[in-house]
């Protein structure tokens, strides 16, 4: 690696499982029978391990998308053309995408990080230009990336949080946008779990089936390209056929651990950067709710290797952050709910139940 | 009947088709994907079809809760005690159970009616108390109510639907609470669908394995004795082996769909009032949207009975209206993109995919 400290190697933080335990406890008083909460319960117990308090809380969430081109869209892999990632970019910053619509309406602080993208200088307002380089290499061909280019962006991530830590956010959720990078997290998602491409590769934002089936042969032949050499290596996975946005996200989940913010992933690619972290450091897992299951095949297969229950499932399909946007609501009463709701002692109510 | 007027048999209204043919065309020029939101493009156009514009929005919620209590409870099928339903009662209204958090953290109206529990008068101040009857009969060995106290119950339900009208209240909520009601829910489903109670029984707050099993048997032994003369009149019935806040519901929700007010159904209970509405007047569904696939055994059965989609599964049971409450954030959602989205116009964004 160039990159001469490699802080992503640096250990993570440990949840406070005492705060968990009283969270628990205190779940077992509200006036409901055990359980009856279901899902709520747990997100709010685990968020209370999270954020080390019995009374866990989001009240400033932060959310970055991070956009990065991807050469591989010359194989011809992707339903829209790439000058719709700029385009974007764009709308992200000025409010019209669906992302920044969550964001208005959860009052959280919506960061656009152009990791590399393909075109001419810009300024569009609010949104923070780095150009490690003009989009992604064809991985079909070569490296995506170099490691010292992947190594960059993981930096841009953890700097996006440490950014989210010093505005006193308490949760942190990472979003994308690259035309082909369902593509790109496939591949890499073949790598991370040796499995074929057909496992792990959708439609993306609506290709034809004879174009999934061509984009299945693009992965399968990447795949072979690359394997011997990267091994089990995540950063070189990465580098080798991932996005400089699905690299970012992986550094900001484990920038994330490392500092203590909880992580709410959103979909398949936001997922798949989870798998890198996790590959990186396993223990990066025990930081992340995720927000829904999305309609993108693979999701599921990817999902179930982080032992993952999502909280919503809505046939969503979008990246950008969107999922776990949407589950920022459920996290949010779930947290109500375990604070505001009376204990049985409180409100004189029953909790003994009749004798079998 | 001893209702002069029948007026759960007066037509109900239609959803508009245009305004949802309207918001099906605006969710095409969005700036996503064709699909991409998945549910929430679905929820926010038939809303649009049940508010009659193309913008449809939840800014006044209203959520009314019935209570009631069951003789049927003499048969020991319920893990807690019938002073429960008081004590609860008083909870709601004084803001400490999960509805009454729910309520808001949504800013909604909150009415706490009692159509009928066991006890002495009391003065809990804002819970609206009716005595149809205290608590029906125990329906394992006579009718739980006469048709007449059944009708009574009805009309709370539209009165209460009136109400909410009069204080143009967005969409309506029923929840409920009553000590046994998943029992006498079970026996509805029995003979509204005609269904041995194997299918359409579960542990409710929590019995045990014995328990259930005693009260599968109960509810057998009831639909034999009520069979023959109930037919399938879902109002007789109802007054067989219903609650007098399960009849209370069945009337909301046809009044509902008579005044045009969008339904957000909660779990398994609020799930068989709707079937008996249903029943009533086949229409009536039009009016609902489902607010979640309850983890209470045979709310799956019922809901497929309804052709129903329910937006969250999160292994929610504890009634009150509490799941469609925690619905409410993900329809105020969709509401909020299908309105705010920009159009690819407007955004200057590429909505045409490349040539296949």
């Amino acid at each position: 690696m160039t990159e001469s400290v490699q802080w992503w190697l640096e250990p993570v933080k440990q949840p406070d499982m005492n705060a968990k335990l009283q969270a628990e406890q205190r779940q077992l008083q509200l006036t409901k029978p055990t359980g009856a909460l279901g899902d709520l319960e747990h997100i709010a117990i685990t968020l209370a391990g999270l954020q080390a308090t019995v009374h866990p809380h989001i009240e400033k969430p932060w959310i970055s998308v991070f956009a990065g081109d991807h050469g591989v869209v010359e194989e011809n892999i992707s339903a829209y053309p790439q000058a719709v990632t700029r385009q974007m970019l764009q709308n992200f910053a000025s409010g019209g995408a669906a992302i920044s619509v969550i964001a208005k309406y959860h009052h959280a602080h919506l960061q656009v990080i152009d990791c590399g993208t393909v075109g001419e200088a810009y300024d569009y307002v609010d949104v923070e230009r780095h150009c490690i380089r003009a989009g992604t290499a064809n991985f079909a061909k070569q490296a995506a990336m170099t490691e010292h280019e992947c190594a960059t962006a993981l930096r841009l991530g953890k700097e996006s949080v440490e950014r989210a830590q010093s505005k006193a956010a308490d949760v942190f959720i990472a979003g994308e946008m690259g035309i082909g990078n369902t593509c790109s997290a496939s591949a890499l998602a073949c790598l991370l779990l040796n499995e074929s491409a057909e496992q792990l590769t959708g439609v993306g934002t609506g290709i034809t089936n004879q174009q999934l089936l061509h984009k299945i042969d693009v992965i399968d032949q990447a795949v072979k390209l690359h394997k011997s050499y990267v091994a089990d290596d995540a950063i070189k996975i990465l580098a080798a056929v991932g996005g400089l946005e699905i690299a970012a996200m992986t550094g900001a989940y484990v920038r994330c651990a490392q500092l203590g913010l909880p992580i709410i992933v959103d979909g398949f690619i936001s997922s798949v950067a989870a798998l890198c972290a996790v590959g990186i450091q396993p223990k990066v897992r025990e930081w992340m709710l995720f927000g829904h299951q999305s309609a993108e095949y693979g999701h599921q297969r990817v999902l179930k290797q982080l032992n993952a229950q999502p909280i919503l499932n809505m046939n969503l399909r979008l990246g950008e952050g969107s999922g776990a946007g949407a589950a920022l609501s459920m996290i949010q009463l779930a947290c109500v709910l375990h604070n505001q709701m009376a204990t049985f002692a409180e409100a004189a109510v029953s909790g003994d139940k009749v004798a079998d």
